[in-house]
């Protein structure tokens, strides 16, 4: 059997963000009931506190990039049953327990442009209700009956953990090596992306070649996202200083830009300002541009989108199993919409 | 069929010390495996500061009643099998997460008599070691291959978190209800008391009734434990002024004891005293013998106690399904054991 061609990448293709409309509309019916799935499950008789912080999180308005991936795979696979929706509402839950505790951890102070719940309500809340809302998920999961599916979500769950803790301990470090790095974005995000389009197809029971073709897609977009994420920190690829940027700068954390413009200091003056701004955060006012100086004129901002768009193109390829239709075209083009924030 | 008479309570049997001993030895093979899994699966390639947070805790010796109650269920049901191992392990793992996770939101600073983990390292570890650690226990449960376990077990964890954030919500509230700290310290204590015990009858397969004896058995024996932990914050029954004692007073914890006191005091003197106390936690330094003399005069301690024996007395009852045998005994026992404490 002769593969369909994969999708190629539009080069004059309708704009990115109408991509991911066309994706969303694609499963909006499925998503309503994922989201009154969401509401219902957030709830606690006897401890109120734990909607309230659910709901200023949840209905902040994320995109529900992952739960949408789960819905988007399991229709892919032609699946016509009902435990996607549970599953997308798990991976859902999962995502905002992580981000109930990287708020405490990272001691942010908004998130999706509201005050974080660490910040209205106390690190204490956020880290019990992030830990019911990890339950929480669970249980749903096993309502969805499938032992491999609960081995891809607790796998994915453990290596979350594990990325986060790396991202501690790699914090300040510039010996951080490039594979230390891209371990820890593994963790951090793309393995829930992996778990959650593999489980649509696993739900689905479609042929292992499309499940892993699934997870693959996941897995490539889940790394062009976070290392968009790691760029945009810099203002992306050209460097435009905006609002946001600098939050890694000023807590010292060793993403992409950062390696590879510290591998590239062209001499000793360079490399003693890498140490004392990120190891030793010791920072002034003038050093956030000076930084993104070093980092343009290394080269290491563009091979860093560089990396990005090398991702996003595996998570294009991945998708050659399936034949071609609207929702193949959808994530495909969800892709360019991922990259695009570069832009 | 006629049941077996449930196991008399001990007038002048051995003291209770030894019946846990006894306990321990009848399941002394099966923890040293449980131990070894441990120890392999605390392990993280590439986080070394998750198996060194953990063996921190895991090494400090606890008792390590919660998988001795699975693995004493298990074999009290004739189990043969490997899997009760699996489940012993997650059982600690899961309880290991929530210690990691309440030295964090009590501020704690001694646990098992050493320093805890987010004294020695940080809140930020103890979270994330914390979430990798309930997510190790949802893998190894995973592999014991049985969805009925792994209910039970998503269960109890909700209910786990849903207690402790009700605690957070209850606390320096003096109109917290009796129900409502019985359902408190069910979450926070028993659910995991009552699962680790279920789950042992399950996977052995046991008789439906003999599966909610154990549950039954180990969710009284939760009870009488939190009960017994938070009268010795008073000192006991005899509220003999020792070391540890006070810590809940001073964090204005409504427990049983505060609960009865205040319902029972007997003029506004006492009301206003224990509404600054204990409300608004303004404290000096004869506050907690005053309080101690408030409990004492009123019966609450008293009363505190005899709750705990009469859930001891139901933790006994429940094992009457299964025949006599050295680890009915021992089970039965060890109900002595939790009590004893008080003495």
């Amino acid at each position: 059997m002769t593969a369909p061609a994969a999708p190629a990448r539009s080069q004059a293709g309708p704009a990115p963000q109408d991509a991911f409309s066309r994706l969303q509309a694609l499963v909006a019916e499925d998503m309503g009931r994922v989201n009154h799935l969401i509401a219902t499950r957030m709830a606690s008789e006897h401890a109120p506190r734990i909607p309230e912080i659910t709901r200023h999180l949840v209905e902040a308005g994320g995109k529900r990039l992952r739960p949408i991936l789960t819905l988007a795979a399991a229709r892919l696979c032609g699946y016509e049953g009902e435990h996607h929706v549970l599953l997308a509402a798990t991976v859902e839950f999962i995502h905002t327990a992580t981000l109930l505790h990287d708020d405490v951890v990272d001691e942010s102070a908004q998130r999706r442009g509201r005050p974080t719940a660490n910040l209205l309500w106390d690190n204490k809340s956020s880290v019990l209700v992030g830990d019911f809302l990890f339950s929480r998920s669970f249980q749903l999961m096993v309502e969805a009956d499938s032992l491999r599916v609960l081995a891809i979500l607790a796998d994915a769950s453990a290596v979350i953990a594990e990325g986060e803790v790396m991202q501690l301990a790699t914090a300040n470090d510039l010996s951080t090596g490039e594979d230390a790095y891209l371990r820890m974005i593994h963790g951090k995000t793309a393995a829930l992306f992996a778990a959650a389009s593999e489980v649509g197809g696993v739900i689905a029971e479609a042929e292992e070649s499309r499940i892993e073709a699934l997870r693959a897609y996941g897995q490539a977009l889940g790394m062009a996202f976070q290392i968009v994420d790691d760029l945009l920190d810099y203002g992306g690829s050209s460097a435009a200083l905006g609002k946001n940027v600098g939050d890694d700068f000023r807590e010292g954390k060793v993403t992409l830009p950062v390696l590879l413009a510290a591998a590239a200091a062209p001499d000793d003056a360079a490399r003693d300002f890498w140490v004392r701004v990120i190891e030793r955060r010791e920072q002034g006012e003038d050093d956030l541009p000076h930084a993104l100086e070093l980092m343009r004129a290394s080269g290491a901002l563009a091979e860093t989108e560089a990396r990005a768009r090398a991702y996003a193109e595996e998570a294009r390829a991945a998708l050659a199993p399936f034949p071609a239709s609207p929702l193949r075209e959808a994530l495909a083009d969800v892709v360019d919409f991922v990259v695009s924030r570069l832009n």
